[in-house]
């Protein structure tokens, strides 16, 4: 993704307050007010510019989803995504993942999904990938018990990555494919990246992992 | 695999028990004494035609190995690369892997490989696959602490079903490639079948996992 310069982002941001939380660590434990609701509380952590997200929010009314982008200019896209959907059940946090225990309590997250993280390949960038163990960690501390991450990248070493430090960590793989567009998984909403690359005819991977309980 | 009717095979086989084992309900639990020293022993799961333990016993000359192969037709030509090869650390059982506890004793083996095993993709043949749990607890009753299953196959829907049910067994996944003829792995060692559909363009996944300990 690159970021270009974009001033009007922050600006843009502040104006829609009931789609970007603008003082996210005040709903810690209690998110279910922000959305007037107790419906399950699925994050999306890496959202980019949206797509995916918004398209989750509309094929299940009955989930709220929350997006976590770092970088304020494609936030501001994914905002504009919002605003055209207007939907009920899904908003943005303009956040560090890394910093995700000042926003979420344990409970607060149902599921958590990952669609083609950065990679880092190199070694010594290992601690960046957002499925290192410090991340899993974070992750179990938000999530309720059996809670789940769905995973995508077209990334193989990422992916074959994640699938040892997932195991590493004690987590379940509950479902996988080395295909998906070829699969006979339904539903499918693609990401912005996962239609970019997969395009260009790379192959999408997939998986699911549980925490154990 | 094709089984022609090979009616000289089982005398073939007869004829050279310093290759293939004749009793080997005998050497259950001292299986060191049939190789006449301690090292370790290697059994492949599924031997066909003997290519990979063959040049596994080549290149390893501080290991023993053990190919296990159900059918006859196939364990003889398996047997003539044995006699071509005249390795002193690789010999042949002609069994069912079902019944692996009436030839190997807890601690009796190293490691176990599977290599391009059938897949049996309908669901009510899930329990023949060799990679079911059944065949899992099996593997546990014979394999040292910790002892690793090395698995290849160029078959999607089986490596997918494999890794989830080494899974849900508690294996830990130790590596993992989805692309085993491009990726750095070093001194891989062909098996029939992998030249086979590898030369048509199939990819070759490859997995090692570990019992906990
Ligand atoms: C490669 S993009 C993928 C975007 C989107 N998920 C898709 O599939 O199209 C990765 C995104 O994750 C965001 N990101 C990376 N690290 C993050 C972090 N620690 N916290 C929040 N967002 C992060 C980046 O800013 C970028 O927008
Ligand atoms: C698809 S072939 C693969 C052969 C070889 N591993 C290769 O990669 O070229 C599978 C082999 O496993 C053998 N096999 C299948 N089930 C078996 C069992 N229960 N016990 C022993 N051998 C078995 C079959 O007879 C066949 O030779």
């Amino acid at each position: 993704m690159r970021f270009r310069n974009k001033p009007w982002a922050g600006e843009k941001i502040a104006q829609y307050p009931q789609y970007v939380i603008a003082a996210p660590e005040e709903h810690k434990g209690k998110w279910h007010e922000v959305f007037g609701n107790n419906h399950p509380l699925h994050i999306e952590v890496g959202t980019g510019k949206g797509r995916f997200i918004t398209g989750m929010a509309e094929a299940n009314p009955e989930i709220n989803y929350l997006g976590i982008e770092l970088h304020q200019g494609v936030l501001a896209s994914a905002l504009d995504r919002l605003i055209d959907a207007e939907l009920p059940n899904v908003k943005l946090l303009n956040v560090n993942a890394a910093e995700l225990l000042s926003y979420f309590a344990k409970n607060d997250v149902s599921r958590l999904y990952l669609n083609f993280s950065d990679p880092w390949p190199k070694t010594r960038h290992e601690k960046r990938r957002l499925t290192y163990k410090t991340f899993l960690e974070l992750y179990e501390q938000i999530l309720v018990d059996g809670g789940e991450i769905h995973f995508k990248t077209d990334n193989q070493g990422l992916f074959e990555y994640s699938l040892v430090s997932f195991s590493e960590y004690g987590l379940l793989l509950k479902d996988i494919s080395l295909d998906l567009h070829n699969s006979e998984f339904e539903g499918n909403i693609m990401t912005e990246y996962e239609e970019k690359f997969s395009g260009k005819g790379n192959r999408i991977y997939r998986c699911e992992v549980q925490y154990r309980t």
